[in-house]
């Protein structure tokens, strides 16, 4: 069970954004696996898409899609990645979409494909085809929660997350869902987050504020380092509400802000149903003198699988914390300045183990299921925070499982 | 049991270097856990070091040193690895040089320290200073094997290399040790690599051979991505052989050839006694650009927790070494032109997996303990190869028992 899951919270409806799920059989019978998201036809639509190299089919789609026009529906599936499947894999997508564009009545280019599971297998067309009309049947506001289960692959809870803002005289909402367990799962592919606004606003601005967002949430977490072949994150903007959001606006700020939460909690909640993850842990690191040498430090220690299987042990191991930052390839790091916090207990500082540091007050913060570490480098002002998950057997007995 | 160990081979004495072993009763009493190693006066010296910023006291106090004056001692202890100890790890590194030196009559400058194991308790010198003339009284040619026993802490078996090369019309030989198991162990700290020849090298030569051979071996491998405060690897060059090996000379590429067969099998040993290391894994990246291209992508491979539990569970998962070289941040790379083979089987080619490739075939591979994956990037000359293991069960036991 995902770390301090207490449930799906409500999420709201998005006026001009309505959803549909359906069961198309694709890897397991009777399971929702197939998600139609419709955006009303003003809507404006921002993405941020995986940076491997050898990104799948349904990725490279969606780039060339959303360029080339302005986008009505997402179409989203899961049991199967559609990666790793060369240019049988891309004509696979194209279909998908031409699919739905005949059935809704819009063109191609107007579907965004987003697949999810196996990789390397061939995207089962025909199945999606025959469920297609069962979901567009479904389009409902209301859908958000069936979907946030529609989505979903080895993940162990659906996640979700709603907030209301005032902006504009008014109220605006916004609601978003995610999935994601592994990075890459036993051939699993994937994070996919999906969030929508009836704020009104302009396409350069909308994905000016999803970058942003996306910068400091679903870009600083880490379960194991590996980036999949499929993660997307796509954030549409209907306008439904009749409030704009506008460039050098007071409100934008404001609109940032939820937004920006709304990806955070996403994303955290991402990494707490990490592949056998028993804890969440915040690596925060501030004084450095750009944001990358924060963020190398950071995803050091996050990476570390010595720092995180010290945190599955709850054992307060200084000493591999201390040696992630060393590693971390800071130059002119001066030592002697750097202190490390273990929750609100100082663990180094003058060059070694903090003085007044007692092995029981380490244990006392490793017992948490939610641990802070903060590096202090003490040499400028940048700071970065990331979050990632501790490394459990249960992430080798998931991973080391043969493929089924 | 480490992967492929077949028994210490026979280590084969160097003239003009001494080795004497005692047990100080550091950390467990009976265990041998001190060994003094001589180097006779006309011998040079070449070091290695960790390149973690926060580096141990010995490695601090050793560089120190070597600047300073020639070498005649190392002066290695293990059971505590004096690292994270501040200033007064500095002053016992520094006491226990000057208390072998005043014992065997040399100055403190002409002994370097080498510690390893725990992390962040003071140095129990007096244990030391005990049990340094039973050490120094044993000094003999034959010490090797038994030193092979006392510098190891966690690993499982003793790892040793010999080679006899025949150079300027004889024979010089090449012997070395070395330990290391996780490259930080719960508090438990370091590789550590002793290698002597009898051959005369010149110590600007002799820095720069140990240079290539490292860069070739030591700095080849990867358990867990983790670099310990304390990694140093010594070179020392007696001339007891009679024959100098000379810049420029024909004999020096084969002495350069033997010194890095050694430092591989050592660097090889350390990896098939990986923690909980299960199988040995060689990752070869050939046609980059350039080295750099190349290390980033196989070092990608071997840090991957993913790709590393496939090989545990013996599971022929191309789609995650794919995602790994996807995610390596090669410029530019062109998916459709890059081959990656599985051991003698194509498992990717033309952008996706190879369409020969079968399940069963890669399975066969899979089932070995020693296992090569090569990735063509077929853009450019340069080459690496790297080893690393596999991550198993017993990785996050070892690692995440408490400290004891």
């Amino acid at each position: 069970m995902a770390v301090g899951f207490t449930g799906l919270p409500e999420l709201l409806p998005i006026r001009g954004f309505r959803i549909g799920v359906a069961s198309a059989g694709i890897k397991t019978p009777g399971r929702r696996d197939l998600v139609v998201m419709e955006l009303a036809s003003a809507a404006t639509c921002a993405g941020t898409f995986t940076r491997n190299a050898f990104c799948a089919a349904p990725v490279s789609v969606a780039k060339v899609h959303m360029a080339s026009a302005s986008t009505r529906y997402f179409l989203i599936n899961t049991g199967n990645a559609n990666a790793g499947t060369g240019r049988p894999g891309l004509a696979a997508a194209e279909q998908s979409c031409a699919a739905l564009a005949a059935l809704v009545g819009c063109r191609p280019e107007e579907v965004l494909p987003f697949s999810t599971g196996v990789i390397g297998e061939p995207l089962p067309l025909q199945k999606i085809e025959a469920a297609l009309p069962q979901a567009t049947a479904a389009l409902a506001a209301d859908g958000w929660a069936d979907a946030a289960h529609g989505i979903l692959t080895t993940d162990t809870v659906p996640k979700g997350c709603s907030r209301r803002v005032a902006v504009g005289g008014g109220e605006v909402t916004i609601t978003g869902i995610a999935k994601g367990s592994g990075m890459i799962r036993p051939d699993m592919a994937t994070m996919l987050a999906f969030v929508a606004t009836d704020a009104g606003i302009e396409t350069t601005l909308l994905q000016q504020l999803l970058g942003s967002a996306v910068r400091h949430s679903f870009n600083r977490i880490t379960v194991d380092g590996d980036t999949s072949t499929n993660d997307s994150c796509m954030l549409a903007a209907t306008g439904g509400s009749g409030i704009e959001v506008r460039s050098g606006s007071a409100d934008l700020e404001t609109f940032r802000a939820a937004l920006t939460e709304v990806c955070e909690a996403l994303a955290q909640a991402i990494v707490r149903d990490g592949e056998g993850a028993t804890k969440l842990i915040t690596v925060e690191v501030t004084g450095g003198r750009d944001v990358e040498e924060c963020e190398q430090v950071a995803y050091t220690i996050a990476h570390s699988p010595l720092v995180k299987t010290a945190f599955f042990a709850s054992d307060p191991n200084w000493g591999r914390i201390l040696a992630a930052v060393g590693r971390a390839g800071v130059r002119d790091l001066d030592l002697d300045a750097v202190t490390i916090h273990l929750g609100d207990v100082c663990i180094v500082r003058d060059g070694g183990r903090a003085p007044d540091y007692t092995e029981e007050q380490g244990r006392r913060v490793m017992a948490q299921s939610e641990i802070s570490v903060c590096v202090a480098l003490a040499r400028g002002d940048a700071a970065v925070r990331v979050w990632t998950c501790d490394f459990s057997y249960d992430y080798v007995r998931i991973n080391a499982e043969y493929r089924t």
